[in-house]
């Protein structure tokens, strides 16, 4: 099994995509292709003395920053580095593909390349919370700023799959993100998107509100793509807070600096524990591919544990049984849906 | 001027307004009239001494529970405290009013006893986030799940002319809560709001990405009441979830623990900062009066800070501003709202 590695995409390529397919290879024996320019690969390879056998080069003149326009670089750059890496997934060449370039970039072009499951009217990326033991998948969080229910709806199948195959976890607890716990409490959209769960063969546990968002009883955490993204967004924000005021109150005085330096091992411990990219990584689902959206600042060690995560999915099946769960109805709801929609599998081999 | 206290409002109620009152009146010279069961009050006022002669009852004889659906138990139950205490600020004989109630009671109960400042569509509940010198005002944070653009912008003005009369910030800056900086970001409602605030006569600064909800460079952060319920409570749920992490694992040893004891002041600091409580409440903005919202679990301190910032709002000339703000026409937008919605004033007297 080969993954493929988007050498040129994040905010630290190609240093830390190299660095971090190195070290997945060393410490995981996992094969990689390092997709991009073979120039700037070559040379940030040969810093790191010998290159192993496991560790291929596949060429890709060209490059999509991270602040462009998303569908229109995928289109226009046909050799980006993003597309050339969904290539390689969509021939056979790799098992899936790990990037931290341009979210948008990553998500058009494995659309363009891999194209929907069948039954899925738009893909979700899927984040990690990463407060309990297992984490919690919320999904969607930033890819569908405006979402119908049959999306939610999808994106509850899509998840449960998820962390059923790669996790482990059977007949995962899936609940709603709602701003209040009874049945008749939220917007719209939740309210509607409730019924249908209720109704699904899904193990709908209700809505959770946001205040539990990171620990709540589920394993999966159905949002629309806005409202997901401000909740991830806000607790990066509040943790960076809280820990940066934590610092500035210890060091103003030596005191206080001494009791820290005690305390240091707990307070690291607990940072980490904050760290959604401590999982490896979010993954897209509903294209057909496996393909994990590291960091945009991700470094050596959180691309490694990104390789680490796109290789165990797609050693899961999770694949498979998307298709198997999107494409059977699932519901009345589903079923319009899909009826509303039977161009969604368009763009599938 | 008095401050009618709902003293039969939230989830420690008749004892904490009653006794916050006694501290709001003892600290700081504020007379008040307690609202409610005229036997619970004398009961809890004699149990802490002689009751002095700023401190009234005006009696109530039914109470609205947390629970209870809020439009229907409003009409249902006229003696309603929540009821009273907002006649006593229609007739005059009080200049605001504080509850920890059932906080869709207070909005339903406002709406029907005061109405809504003409021009304004949907009154809002704003939230102070602490963790700033001044704070910032979020609004909406509940009171209006599904907004239209108009609502927001609205919000926008309401909040402006809060944070400009009752904490005299000059031309406040207002953000729009979104998940991206660029102009192009977010859902169909906040691409539309921001058109709408950036022709407006409004300090408008832009978009505020969540992770700097709380210290972000603004004073007024507009958003509809569902995410803005998401980022108030995600944050509080976060910083409950670290505090209480960091507890563990101070807990864990004897050297953390003497370490920490060491870094006690610091940390309640820190925590006080994080509490939306200090700042005394959340006003409900739009209609014609002047209410402070408590949280639900308010103890004495919480609601001395809430009838504080109850005088504070009345005396700040809050109202005619609000009135003079609103009922001007700010945009094409907003007339266009006022147009489609002529009724609008239609409960004020």
């Amino acid at each position: 099994m080969i993954i493929a590695v988007d050498a040129m995409g994040g905010d630290l390529a190609p240093a830390e995509p190299v660095r971090g397919a190195l070290l997945a290879h060393r410490s995981l024996g996992i094969d990689i292709a390092l997709v991009g320019d073979p120039e700037a690969i070559r040379a940030e390879l040969a810093s790191h003395g010998a290159t192993p056998s496991g560790i291929e080069i596949v060429p890709a003149s060209e490059v999509i920053a991270m602040d462009e326009a998303p569908v229109r670089a995928v289109r226009q750059k046909k050799q980006a580095s993003i597309n050339v890496a969904m290539s390689q997934m969509k021939e056979g060449a790799a098992s899936a593909v790990v990037s931290a370039g341009n979210t948008g970039a990553i998500m058009a072009s494995a659309l363009l390349k891999l194209g929907r499951v069948a039954g899925v009217e738009r893909p979700a990326i899927g984040a990690m919370a990463p407060f309990t033991e297992t984490g919690i998948l919320i999904l969607d969080v930033g890819a569908n700023a405006d979402c119908k229910p049959s999306y939610l709806e999808q994106f509850a199948y899509m998840g449960a799959v998820y962390m059923e195959t790669v996790f482990g976890i059977e007949r995962p607890r899936v609940g709603l993100l709602n701003i209040g716990e009874e049945e008749t409490k939220g917007n719209e959209l939740t309210q509607e998107v409730y019924a249908r769960l209720k109704q699904s063969r899904l193990n709908f546990v209700g809505n959770i509100e946001p205040d539990r968002v990171h620990h709540g009883p589920v394993d999966v955490l159905v949002s629309d793509g806005f409202t997901g993204n401000i909740a991830v967004k806000v607790t990066e924000g509040v943790a960076e807070f809280i820990f940066g005021e934590l610092k500035t109150a210890i060091s103003s005085s030596l005191r206080y600096k001494l009791a820290a330096l005690v305390l240091r091992p707990a307070l690291m411990q607990m940072r980490s524990k904050m760290d959604y990219g401590e999982h490896g990584g979010a993954p897209l689902l509903g294209v057909n591919g496996v393909v994990i959206v590291a960091h945009g600042k991700a470094d050596a060690q959180a691309m490694k544990n990104a390789v680490r995560l796109a290789q165990k999915a797609a050693n899961s099946g999770m694949l498979d049984a998307l298709r198997g769960a999107l494409e059977s109805p699932q519901s009345e709801g589903h079923k319009e849906a899909v009826a509303a929609n039977p161009s969604s599998d368009e763009t599938r081999a």
